[in-house]
């Protein structure tokens, strides 16, 4: 199948190059000239803009940029997807937005006889080379038909959520709550710790009880308790401190939107968002901990 | 074994008949007249007040007390346990209260020749009676050996937390991050169903995603997501607001008394405090949903 | 002096009406037609379009818009007012917007010849009537003396904040210590009445200690202790909570911008977001005291 | 007058000297010799002991000391005062503890025929040396008559707070709205210069606006502003984060035990916790704005 590919960036570039070793064609845009070649000399060919990408012969888009206002430019804007694409071609965009401007995009495409779908991703730039992310896709059940197998050679867990823009929005409550899950078991663990329990007991503990987590089982931010997270690998790596904020203030804009309380992931936004004031935030989120560990 | 067992409760009551059943000799205390009648009809003998029963030939006393002041009076006061007993006979108290009065109590046990183990309880009262209850125990290794199968009589889970103290620590460790959990497992339910979604395909991906906790994979706190739910069954039965609004009131007392900060545990708390002061203290705690519901 | 006045609601009206009282030539425009109609009555001349007023021969423009987006698009649109007007027209914005809004078209104005100021205002609907206003302005020291006999019209405190936008930081840093006030005096007044202390004699004692601020000697807001205050008007009139629900988000979204912690600020967000999704959103915002009064 | 007074530390050593000074005669008692000996040289009479200081001839006893435990102690303990003093001698207390201890203490004193106050002060070391505390007084009217004319040789505002305890809460609800107000001070401050403004400007603002306050006015904690406050000499001397942290301590404590939430105050003591546990205990709340200052 001939796709295009628009945005190149560490998740973006991956992405791509998994979908020509799936034996795909793709024709590719991006603002760094780098990142195009990488994908040329993989096989793709490059676009001049991404008026010219969207002119191209293609079936599907996708796209993966930094934030809300990238893709509405890039969708929107007088030389952008919309003003060229030719009706039917399917629209995929991966960027982590908010679910409202996923839907005002969505909307516009529609009503000229695209469909689109909003797909962001969770698993990092470890998961978009390995083709393991998880894709969580917004739009009609058609549309998600026909990107299922175009997504299967990037990801492997590929979830419908509903209508358009529900793909936003399961990912902004997903990582709301892993946030402040972070922030719990931080505390957690700090707590006991200081009150005199050893760390990896404790996590035992709270693995096989009601305090059972991902953020205690599957990536524990006290240090020689996981080998495997980041916390015991000096928080590199991982999913950075702001990163999760960027998420974090997705989710308190979705919700004062709509007027909806989000107390406590409002709090951790602002721990986060302390942390980071204070020089962390290139660490791994889970650094949080480090907040309320007077021995660290 | 001779076992003497002091607190007849919801949950002592259901506890001492499981050990009754196990083949164990008993003698008991309790103020209620009514809760002792019950367990001398089921073969138990009964003492008249604390001394007497820690005069009686019993080789372990076991406790179930609703706070350390109970504890404290029981165990220290010039009538109570430790006046009384003789040397050797292993103290359990299954209370669950504070660490630094567990470490108080069991250290003047401790002194006189008495070891003393703390090691409070999850599972509720169901767990009580089936003996399915999770014991969390702290004390000395040679104290755990000797408890371990009494204990196993009235629980399948029987954790050894390190040394005095721990299994309180342990446990209120572990039910601040519950309590902290399913606030945050609410406000990402809530949001997700507020922006459009279907609350059961919601909790499907968090599910599978770094958002998996107890909180939404097994108790989750919207109506209909799980059958088993208290939240599909009115938000009756389960663990009471008011008993996690105790528990962590334990956890930010700890924490007070060792100046260790656990800024998301006090939010919790005073979120649970206000959903009490309106008249909710009856309901499971997963009720706390309510607070971010408008469509409730 | 020849004015033009864009945006006659609640606020713009009676500010524009105090200028014509105060003898200034007025041309006006507003999308409602009976606003515009109430000030041609009083002797403006109305202007068709943003553009017309723009062209019209005043010295000064000024604004009052209810958000940023009406703001950007007044001034920046095709058919707006700096596409339309002539060099040398001092522009004010009384709107009460964003600071980083109000710096990107105070640059562009200035770009093209036009000196602008941020001005927004405190005191309400009563104070725009009685020409009592506080004017925030941000600017250049000229611009500020040009504008000030202007805005002394409308107002009696008409302060200089230094350089463009921050009339409007200010504003938003102002407004935000007092939604945390008054939550702050809400949760010490229903404590102290809780553990019996009478309400005015509770007042009384933080008015002249440490705890003393306008929330508390201005503004009570226990009923009956400030025969003026809302509070003991059933909450009607005065400030409402959707109104400090919207300064709050412009506080906090100019402190994310900036990677600006405002801890406090954010709960006070959340806690006033909760009281209006329970339908208290135009009830004075002193009413957050029901949120903690059992008794209310 | 003969007054017998107890507690002889940082602050009740100045007071008792300032009841010298006004004349009375005065027979002490203070677990540390030199500070009893301090005394002595200025003209009092020692005591061996609080009931050796009971029987003493006096008409009235003043205690001073640290925290609820000492106060139970020294009055209800099997040689404490309510043991040895003959009725009708005038307790005070102005240690300042949560008002539920203090009502329990009273109660029994006033059982055996001992009219007793609360009366815990504000003001500082510097109050207490200058004769210049504020006492927030809880008890009977005609106790408080009686008390009065002794206070006055302390402090220069007496204030009747109502029945017995009412001193306490009266003092515990205004400095939790203190310790609240700090913060919101701290991140208004914060905010706006990180912003762009003068941080004086801000402040002469502020203080002619809704915003106004004791920690904005009088004690504001952006350093330069005050010339008189702490913040402009390194935050030394003034009131410590620690005594602050006491203070929230009890306020939420009371709280608690009558189910009313104090959310905003709760939050406020986690985060002078935190401050404290990074090594800041020692320097004075208001130091509490460098969590917020990146360019502190």
């Amino acid at each position: 199948m001939h796709i295009g590919f628009l945005g190149l960036g560490n998740m973006g570039g991956p992405m791509a190059l998994n979908l020509l070793k799936a034996g795909h064609a793709l024709t590719v845009f991006d603002l760094s000239d780098t990142a195009v070649a990488n994908l040329v000399e993989a096989g793709a060919t490059a676009a001049a803009s991404p008026a010219e990408l969207a002119q191209a012969d293609v079936e599907v888009i996708i796209t993966m940029l930094p934030a809300a206002t990238h893709v509405k430019r890039v969708y929107l804007g007088d030389d952008g997807l919309l003003a060229n694409v030719r009706p039917g071609v399917l629209l995929i965009d991966s960027s982590t937005i908010d679910p409202h401007s996923a839907r005002e995009v969505a909307k516009t495409a529609l009503a000229q006889g695209n469909a689109m779908l909003d797909a962001p991703v969770s698993g990092g730039t470890g998961g978009a080379t390995a083709g393991t992310l998880t894709f969580m896709v917004g739009g009609a059940p058609s549309a998600f038909e026909h990107a299922q197998p175009i997504l299967a050679a990037m990801g492997k867990n590929i979830v419908h959520c509903g209508g358009t823009g529900n793909g936003q929005v399961a990912k902004v409550a997903n990582n709301m709550l892993l946030g402040i899950s972070m922030i719990g078991v931080s505390e957690a663990m700090a707590l006991g710790v200081s009150l005199g329990m050893d760390a990896s007991v404790l996590a035992g503990i709270i693995n096989t009880s009601s305090g059972r987590c991902w953020s205690s089982d599957t990536y524990n931010p006290f240090p020689g308790v996981l080998e495997t997270a980041p916390a015991s690998h000096g928080y590199s790596g991982g999913f950075g401190t702001d990163l999760m904020l960027k998420d974090l203030g997705l989710a308190s804009e979705a919700a004062k939107q709509i007027g909806q309380p989000v107390i406590l992931g409002a709090l951790a936004q602002q721990l986060y968002q302390s942390f980071s004031a204070q020089g962390n935030g290139g660490l791994d989120f889970s650094a949080i901990i480090n907040l309320y560990r007077k021995d660290a």
